[in-house]
């Protein structure tokens, strides 16, 4: 059993993770933090944990974590987590942050969208924490940042596709729906509950929303030029899951089986991605529902040839926690899928 | 007061008929048909309507309609529609369809799509219902094909760049997403509500849903050369409304505001088209429930350029009954927005 | 013309009498206030009345409110409503008070529920505004306190019962169910929207809920005896609607198409109170959305003879400002029903 | 590794079954039915099962169900489950009855409320499967009737109370709430999704429910006389859940501390059964998604000394399939809760 801590356990992501670990067959949940449940037990700030666990809630201080824990996840708002993130990995201490602290890899990209970093030095040695693509570099890494919820579904339902050199860079649309889940546990007058019943609507389109760097610099990276890429995030009626329809002009032409050939070549030992073919039925956000699966489908328009693929995952699973657990168990020589194995709760 | 019937009043859209024509001024619903609800009052089958009409529902005759109604609303599925507006129109009733049945100009592409059509000498007579362009042929028609929801979504929200020569006909994308009431109110597996709740999917995307032909026609109509759109609809968890984001490459470069004062100038007398400003917020589809309204936003991408607009409607009302009756007040010369000017039901 | 004007504008039930004063023909809003959107133009912060008005908000002052309007509606919080309720009435103006500063006759049971009063003379003064009890009172009142949501599903689904003497007053259960809006525009924690989808719960039940002592006093006042209702609020996973169940062991015995004559009897000439009768299906809160109407279906237990009452409401409508504009209609001498007559929006 | 079957396995008791049992230590699903997708292979009909196993559905025979596994689950609507769980008997295999076939002691009480019964013989022998209740019984049982949601949630609400003398027999009413999968997967026009979504209805009230004879059954048990309690079923629109608010007067007067004292005390050691006190937060149904726990809160009423209780389950776990997998454990000597102790997917 390996010791684990969570800082900032009460929010959306951290209660994800206390769900997953607690089912974990190897790791052991032995430091959390919260500043407003600081001194009570952990059962206290989330009652599904009674008869779980006795651990108590801290304030996050970066001795007593790197003493408590081998692996921390950082649950912490971005500008929060970078400092947190330099005393433990100071310490010796492995760290998952879950922020948008370490994603960027160009420190004037990060003050653009989210302001200036205090730790521009750990950008180059955090590992992006997208094991289909850093596998091998996540097992070795210190520092890992988690993806964005919403870059975790374009990027990978753009992988093969773009390793593939199919895609024209210049056309890249990405119109991604989410649960409100992945807005955060905070209330707003926005996400006030009659407010989004019954309703749907965009938010930061045509340029606006931080993701959109993060899928850029992915993206660049594997196509080898920039990429600016039209991404519209909307907010979905429901508690948790994304899902991204991915439009792309082909850079030479695919028919639609030799697509889902590639991608299913690509993803062939990825235990996480599944790939549904044309004759199989469209994925939907409760197929992943709970789940660290990622679901697509590449299809190719009949009409006009253009590229089309969805992708779906749980944001706060695949989107974010259970992504975090997947690179833990990489970092500590797990098992990939230990606990992460769950079934989707249907219906 | 105009007498006026409608066929097939039982499913969502002729239960919405019912709900404007009956707070209308100048109408007067004089017949309505149900093959299920033939010889029983109308309060039987809809009971809100208790107390508001003792209307008896009838099997469908084309005599006893034109008897009846001066103008008649056939809310009936495609290819049955297309034989009873053919009787109606030889008996000298104006007709209003909302099936599919004459919206496409070209009877192969609706024999590719829907299959054969039996009243081809109908087609070029029949005047596509959307008053935003064709306002002066519906006053004069005996036939209006009511265009389907998501067509009148994407053609308004592209109707001023196109006219403009804004768009690049070979980029355009409409990724719509749909309440469920547009599928109809036959129970179906796959919208029972624990398949939908707490869901989102996409289907019919990538070149096969019928509505693609439309737009299509449509957009060639304007831009004067073929056009082959790419449209992915989606299922969002809710009863009403339609969200259509809608992309294409800029034809010319164009700025925000530039964008945005093009709509303005071009809806400006439209009476139920609003046009959201950079400082607005996006529409969201409450923003129209239960109204006639379209409201859109159009943006630039400001990575990219790229023409992004956000169009919402109410599926049942601009999508389809709303419409109808709009069409209907510009067929017997009433002020086009009587009876439809209700507010949006928040929250 | 009758000027209003409306103190709280941009609540929930500020923004439903705006819609509904809009619509109506015989008022015109010459009045509105808010702290947070004074000095700006009522569609900066209600964009659906875009077109429809050029009122802009104010701040309160009762000499402005008395000078602009001749009714006025408070959409205030209780504890607030009460002095601005008496500089009002003192200045000559009508007052419709939405808050719960007026609905106790009692000043002690006022403070041992909502904390001191500032005006308990008025008490007395003030009118209980159920039209369906004190029609006559209120139209001479020049203070009514509009009645609280529950209140009115739970007293008007027993008063046919509890005037005939049907009830036994040791065994009055209410078991409520309400949608969110009931508890206002204010994001909070728990009902922040992933909190509240795909929820359930019960909340402040077991005499705690501060409805309980309004419904004991209306019910205490028909019956002629002190009366202790068992209430238990719930909050249901949608926006608008009250459907509340209630249970009475019977004073004498009654069966189920006696105790349906006495209801439909009693509420003959009640134009929004609809009575199902066993063969009528059982009313759904979406039966009365965005509509003044109560719908109640009054059933006995075929097993144990136990009287069981379901009544519908929407809470923000015949539960708050639909109610507060019948009562207006009644004070100014209007048809009752003016500008109250929507069907539900329906499906 | 026992043998396990599932007979219906394509409904939504049977999909949560199979969810259960791939997870299950020392379960190994052997055998899988059902009409409509017999021949092919279970991931066709469930995606979610892809690549955990390669079971093949078959038609339902009793000899090869017998041969193929140990203990057979009937996921069968009544009237149909009888038969198959005669002859699997008959065969030495052990059954779980997840219909109301053998739930009811009384053949003259099914037949009223189901229709005729074929195998009455059995009715004596077929155990109750509530383990709170009937544990010892159930571990012997070659055939075990899992109760229905309903009853589950409300027996065990009142289950100390009535044990403990303080229930007045005649003054009991569930009010209770359930999700739409409650209601099964066939598509019916009245939980067609836009009937219920934004929705909440109650059905079936004033002693009609077939679950009301099941609750009065178990109550006359253990309260040694007969009983006639008021049931009122509701519908919530959201897939999952119950949340029964459940009333009595006291026999005896009991205060708010000392009836959750005599609840703890009972429940002790029930490990699926959470007690809430006075101080903690009552129950809702998410709290329990997913999961096989009952929570509970035993209440009084302040003003007027009444017990009311509220009772969550998830319909389909502790409402049916976990119920089922809990008896089955007890059946084969296993640990009570394996497979058992997920936690609840929050939010």
């Amino acid at each position: 059993m390996t010791k684990v801590g969570i800082v900032g356990v009460t929010g959306y992501t951290g209660m994800e993770l206390v769900r997953i670990i607690l089912s974990h067959p190897e790791l052991d949940l032995a430091y959390a933090t919260s500043r407003t449940w600081a001194g009570k037990p952990l059962a206290q700030a989330l009652p599904a944990v009674k008869e779980r666990t006795e651990l108590r809630i801290s304030l996050f201080d970066p001795v007593g974590a790197a003493g408590a824990a081998e692996v921390v996840f950082l649950c912490l708002p971005h500008n929060e987590a970078m400092d947190a993130a330099a005393q433990l990995v100071g310490l010796g201490t492995r760290v998952v942050d879950l922020s948008a602290d370490f994603r960027l890899k160009d420190a004037d990209v990060y003050e653009k969208w989210y302001g200036s970093h205090s730790q521009p030095q750990l950008l180059t040695k955090a590992v992006y924490g997208l094991p289909e693509i850093y596998r091998d570099r996540i097992a070795e890494a210190s520092l890992v940042a988690v993806p964005g919820c919403y870059p975790t579904s374009v990027i990978l339902g753009l992988l093969p596709a773009a390793q593939g050199g199919l895609l024209n860079p210049d056309s890249i649309i990405a119109d991604s729906k989410s649960g409100v889940s992945g807005a955060g546990k905070e209330p707003k007058a926005d996400l006030h509950f009659p407010e989004v019943e019954g309703n749907f609507s965009a938010y930061n389109i045509a340029g606006v929303h931080r993701h959109t760097c993060e899928m850029d610099q992915e993206l660049a990276g594997i196509l080898g030029q920039p990429v600016s890429i039209t991404f519209s995030p909307h907010l979905i009626p429901v508690s948790r899951g994304i899902l991204s329809t991915i439009y792309s002009d082909p850079a030479i032409a695919v028919d639609a089986d030799g697509l889902v050939d590639l991608y299913r070549e690509r993803f062939s030992s990825e235990p996480f991605i599944k790939v549904r073919s044309i004759i199989d039925p469209l994925p939907s956000i409760k197929d992943v529902r709970g789940t660290n699966q990622c679901i697509i489908a590449p299809r190719v328009d009949s009409g006009n040839g253009r590229i089309v693929v969805v992708s779906c995952i749980d944001n706060l699973v695949k989107g974010a926690s259970g992504q975090a657990i997947q690179c833990s168990n990489l970092m500590l020589g797990l098992p990939e899928t230990l606990g992460l194995e769950d079934m989707p709760l249907l219906p």
